[in-house]
């Protein structure tokens, strides 16, 4: 039996293994202790613009490849993060996906996962720190209260992409808006007009974990004349179990 | 000035600072790198039930105190884990409270950060891996997902204590209800009654990220029959955004 009629490529020539790996909000130390021992042995890392300069010192020894997407700047078609990931796979044993936040929670994951399958890629998941959960801690504020609330909604744009005059939002009792900037004014009007009481306590932290993270509280009532001097990532917080605490 | 007429102690003998860290889902691996430096840091650790063995070899250094709740076992009421806190902070420079999952989110952090301010005493707060990205990243499930799923709920009962006739689940495309065996049924029943198809795509984990996980999918009207061997920690999620990928 020759080379040429072997019916599979040898073992150490099959596809490498993907790993889709959480960053969290930003700082190098929330990522998970697992998601920092692989990035530490990729060989490759593909990841996003909001993992930072600091994260990516984790894997000195990985090629890097910025696939990222940000909001007003040039950014890499979701089928073209799919193919690079699938062409990293064939060429590299160990693949990271570098993502920000969660990899399952707003991070198209389905779109990636779906292109490994159709490659027939092995692939594992580890999860990350998300930003609701990094600004809870940031500032101080839990997102459940005992009596108070017991269920928590992450969402994001608070208008049906082809219904915008169609918004509705979760009812749960703490919700949290990702890049909530721009779509804070709707999300507070329509809470206004649905009965919230404008006294409801709004927390709002961005640059989550980095240097220039930055905690406001206000009410909604304020939510609803807008966040015009925010800069960078925003997560909006609203819900009584954001009330200050008693002493504070 | 002799040492009696100091109106404070000296800078050593000031309370110490307490860490609500996040253990994450189960797995030693999955705190984060934050969570562990600080861990090896700690002169004591107060920690849940659901703190694994595993997980506290990452502080051989440290006292610890088991301060565990766990359904249907004897726990320890949370005014007395308050005060152990506070009595902590007293006695040692750094401690540390390890909560299962992540602080902010069903870990009753409001009580505890209540009493360590009442007491004057300096916290930080690090978030964990709360079980639902966990559950998700086992499951190989996005919780959204492009077009299908924009918004997703966490919540415990799906009945409120005071009115157990009064159910009301999450208006989100996607719901995960932690703690969720024994409240499968009435959560599945809720959903089929207000509209919900019978198919709707159903995820079960147990024992997230520890050796013993298992993860099952099934549909909405088989979530109705109940969870009868489900054993340990259930997390339940349902959605479309939870559908088999194509080829899986």
């Amino acid at each position: 039996m020759t080379d040429s009629v072997l019916p599979f490529p040898p073992r150490d020539q099959l596809p490498g293994k993907v790993y889709l790996i959480g960053a969290g909000p930003g700082a190098a130390d929330l990522i998970t202790v697992r998601g920092a021992r692989i990035l530490a042995r990729a060989d490759v890392v593909l990841h996003d613009a909001l993992v930072t300069a600091e994260m990516l010192e984790l894997c000195p020894q990985a090629r890097k490849i910025p696939v990222g997407k940000r909001s007003g700047q040039r950014s890499t078609a979701q089928v073209l993060i799919n193919q690079a990931l699938v062409d990293c796979a064939r060429q590299y044993s160990l693949v990271v996906r570098l993502k920000g936040g969660d990899p399952m929670i707003f991070g198209r994951a389905d779109e990636e996962l779906t292109a490994l399958d159709a490659a027939g890629i092995e692939y594992e998941i580890v999860p990350g720190i998300t930003a609701a959960l990094a600004g809870a801690a940031a500032a101080r504020k839990p997102l459940t209260r005992r009596g108070i609330a017991r269920s928590v909604a992450f969402f994001t744009s608070s208008t049906a992409p082809n219904q915008p005059e169609r918004v509705t939002l979760p009812n749960c009792d703490t919700l949290v808006q990702y890049m909530g900037g721009r779509e804070a004014i709707a999300t507070a009007r329509w809470l206004l007009s649905h009965g919230h009481s404008p006294t409801t306590p709004v927390v709002i932290v961005e640059n989550i974990s980095l240097r220039n993270e930055r905690v406001r509280e206000m009410r909604l009532s304020e939510l609803e004349q807008g966040l015009s001097d925010c800069e960078g990532p925003v997560l909006v917080m609203i819900g009584e179990a954001l009330a200050p605490r008693p002493g504070n």
